[in-house]
């Protein structure tokens, strides 16, 4: 059941990085959407390798095929099969992952719980796995928008190893986000950002990163008191993207330091509408979203996979050194912007069916 | 579905603050395991209020009572039902909560959600709904131990405010927890601590803190590729416990900041088995463990709870203010400890179990 | 997982005929629903042994707790927690079935599942284990009305053992259900029913019986196309309980000796609203409700415990000989009836709150 | 979720009658398993349109594809992609199902659901949808077989309209099944069977018919004590197929008209098993496998396309006559051997994982 999300908004991904294709079956779609196959490009065309000189240079169109659920332009309620067919795969680049554990990747752990691995580019845990999450999401956007939530999901490159961003998360907005290959709103760092990934490729090196995600326009009440709330179903949606080692919202652990009287959001009326004026909840409070902006930041380690040769060992026991082929990302941060906030939209859409069918309402 | 937890070794909870009680149902459970009740107290006594100066006064003995599951000492392998009454419950000490919101509790939020709520004490927002979750933890390490895992699970208190901890995670074991009321293995750090704590509950404000958690013993094979990626279990695990704000494992947010040939963890044989001669990864790679110590840290927003007054609205949209009555703990991290161990042991076990049932070995 | 039902009303049974107790948990539950004890206890004394002559003489008050949920009469969104005390549980009168397996019991499967068993009394397969059900049952009902919808649901006792029933689907109810201890509407029917009952139990054997199931009121629309068919998991619900042997839905086996065009159920307008001018589909489409009386059979097998003196194995492995003593009903189908109910609500209530989840009406 | 099955071999199938394709992810399937589209395509032949004159002429190869999870011939235990994609789908042939609801078809209640379908062949509630089912049932039947489980099933015709075979269960196999197309053992009755849907094919009408399935191999232990009864899950499992109307199991309805005495199955031991000298029980006591062959029967109503004229209403509400066009089977019976065969293994596979994960063993 590892590739399953959601309860009522279901998807369920397939696929490895070199075998037919990469896709996902969303059950439980409300019906009546308008959805095209354009809808879900866009996204997958903001995750897509080889889309700057930055990232990968794998090259996939990542065109995506709507095979169920849609008639006539619109979803009928039925499961939305989605797929991209897998064309740049050049299995050969991989033949000496079919031995050694290439560090920190899950080789080695793969091996270990399956007995079995596809060692082509990494299988299941390779970044294409994320395709599904994109496509998935894109629909989850379409969704909540039909359901007359207003939510804007903006995530973006907060830092690149030791660069950190200036960025006002109240004004934020996807434009600034793209109008650079770094996906960081802050154009000065976002160019000493691009010059230190170039570098750090070069070196045959690599680096981490963090990205912050603002949501705005999430009604109260979305998320579950107890194991559900909804900023642990983010957390677990967050922490289950490759690569990823930390998740936290509103103050997060910086917070920590504060005391309650200086951390606490007090309650004011403002238009009629309850109103918190600070937010250090981050838009939350006990699982359940307060009508504030929900904010939250995610941390990368640095990209695994890198040309420097480095100590590791054989299936068979054995010592040995490795140095990358194969084509990688020597920072994943901004490309995973668009699947960021792919997640977020899935947990948001999930949360937003099941509060209709417990409460009747949205 | 707010209260489930787990695929497996599945459980649920109930119960208010102030109601006939809380407990748990664990259906899953493994048969012919030996289990009593004094197995399940010695945790609950650690999480009890009103076990030490720096805790909430309330005076709960909180004495659990199995009535289903156990015949002659052992699990049959059918749903475990844990209860604990609620004895020293004062509803009226909560009056002034009916109508006005406390800041940065849920009481907005589940009044948003729900259109109704429990307002003694918090309702289902209350820490006494961990009870349910320590009880089912209790008997997880139970499971594993059966199962052979010696698997050996140890949180403690890593900061309390701005106060810091020094600890080492390779050799920290519980009988250096629990040696203070601070629950910090430091004893020097615990000292300063527990008077800040006391300072801060006299000034009627509160502290938050970071737990940070080692697992030893966890074979490699734990965990699930995609989405249900053992960190991500973790994640979600934490993020559900009241009060939790962030969650990052292995190098976390710090790793960010180191390039992959710093950070990657390297791979040696040691007596025949495969290891990492560092340990960013925390234990797990690409959501699976990797046999080395897991380690995470969560932090601990400071408690909402203060006696100060604060500003907040009523229930009718009227601006007021607040000071809490009530009982409260002026910091949440030392009763949080076992209450992390617990959340720990039960993502632990239902990935044992769910190992065992697709691959038949754990 | 075996002891739970359920998507979106999810319940969660727990609790061993000789044990502390039984109970149920019901998550998901729509708030602002008022619930009483007596809500429940209604139709947990149609349920109660020792209620009639025909009936087990095990006494029990069956009294039932809410111990969470609700709130001053309404509940509140979080779990319902509701129990049981079991009192007149002699598990002395069990002793021969620590060794000896009953035959057409749990007894053998559950060793040979479990390894282990609760031997006293039959532990979760006795018929106690639907107390939970018939509880959870009972507010199901009450969410199903405050949905609006008027729903109305008659089961009743078609044939024991021989002995069939005259009873017009079209008007029977409840009123002539309960008109005598047979539960079964053609009075004439039902002392000929009673007589052979006790007959049976004088001569130390047992009977079986069909109930059969109306139920009026369902809008169109509730049910899933696929796997989650409303006539899927209403079977499944029904073959879930004790003793049951078959389900069939409108026409049934006999259905299958009719042509198409005998069978086809044509539809015609009437009243500005599309209905069926016969009803062969039992109300139930391609797995979707069509808005015509829902109806269904259920097959229960004579009670295998009888004090006659049979053939049976002990848990070593010898052959021996075992008359059941402990107290048992000479037909389980009179107190049947209401648990047949209390299925058909649950499955009812789920897929109304799935239907307004995905849909966003009902 | 109306699409998914299991909890840990668990299908989601996607794919309407006239779209795409159709396919099916499996999750949770066991590494190590040798696959090949040939083990599939085995049974989806069995199942597939045009496979005789008593079929309907539609014509597919139905040539799956397998797009992931396996790896140089085996499961590496990630989803298992099936696909197949449909080639001779005619939407014109049906036009008038746009605006006119086939009567006893999904057509009516689909559209009171979702407000929109796919009118083109019946979307999802067409028989293609079964493809998905076939197809994991292929893989579940290879699991059950590498599992160490000698698990034979064999499904039959038992009964079509009004003539039935006469059958022994004890000796039935498969090669008498595929012998004729009917899928009938008793020759004689087949080839009347057979001349019957030719004749009804003929008068534009059809036939409904029993489908028995005996299961022989399956060990003690399988199957869960409440709601996962083995037999519920088989109950449910086969009403979720088209055109399904009623399941028993052992002795069935029939059973409800004999005495405990006569219907309880006495233990005897035989070369050191424990064995029941009769088998009313139908394999499976308490809702866990005995040891002893488990059967079922299956009901199916005639086909409800037929060519005759019938009385139905359209989509805006006014009385209209309606014969059917398009293509379909006068009987869908011998079609529906297979898949009643894959829904068991499904099942079977399903709790046999369950088993190993919750008591380690089979």
């Amino acid at each position: 059941m590892s590739s399953q999300l959601g309860q009522l908004f279901h998807i369920s991904t397939w696929g490895e990085s070199h075998g037919g294709g990469v896709g996902v079956v969303i059950d439980g779609c409300p019906p009546g959407i308008e959805l095209t196959e354009a809808d879900i490009q866009r996204d997958l065309d903001r995750r897509r390798p080889g889309q700057s000189e930055i990232t990968t240079p794998r090259h996939e169109a990542d065109a995506c095929r709507i095979l169920s659920g849609v008639f006539q332009g619109k979803t009928i309620g039925s499961p939305i099969s989605i797929m991209v067919m897998n064309q740049d795969a050049r299995p050969g680049a991989y033949d000496e992952m079919e031995t050694a554990f290439r560090p920190s990747h899950a080789d080695f752990t793969t091996q270990a719980k399956f007995g079995i691995r596809n060692w082509q580019g990494g299988g299941r845990a390779s970044a294409r796995e994320t395709i599904g999450r994109v496509a998935a999401g894109a629909v989850a956007r379409k969704v909540l928008e039909t359901l007359g939530l207003k939510v804007e999901i903006v995530a973006y490159v907060k830092s690149v190893h030791q660069i950190e961003a200036q960025v006002d998360p109240a004004t934020v907005n996807s434009e600034q986000v793209e109008s650079n290959i770094a996906r960081c709103p802050d154009a000065e760092a976002a160019a000493r950002m691009i010059d230190l990934i170039k570098k750090f490729r070069t070196e045959g090196d690599s680096a981490g990163g963090v990205i912050e995600c603002i949501i705005r326009g999430v009604p109260p009440g979305l998320g579950e008191p107890v194991f559900d709330k909804l900023e642990a179903d983010l957390a677990k949606a967050m922490l289950s993207l490759p690569a990823t080692k930390g998740f936290e919202i509103g103050s997060g652990f910086a917070g920590t330091r504060l005391t309650g009287s200086q951390h606490n959001d007090p309650f004011a009326m403002e238009q009629g509408r309850v109103r918190t004026t600070t937010n250090y909840s981050g838009g939350i409070q006990g699982g359940i979203s307060n009508g504030e902006p929900i904010f939250f930041r995610v941390a990368f380690k640095p990209t695994p996979t890198i040309t420097r040769p480095q100590q590791t060992v054989t299936v068979t026991g054995e010592e040995t050194q490795l140095a990358a082929r194969g084509r990688h990302d020597p920072c994943v941060v901004p490309r995973a912007v668009p699947i960021v906030e792919a997640m977020a939209a899935l947990v948001l859409c999930d949360h937003a069916l099941r509060q209709r069918g417990q409460c009747g309402k949205i």
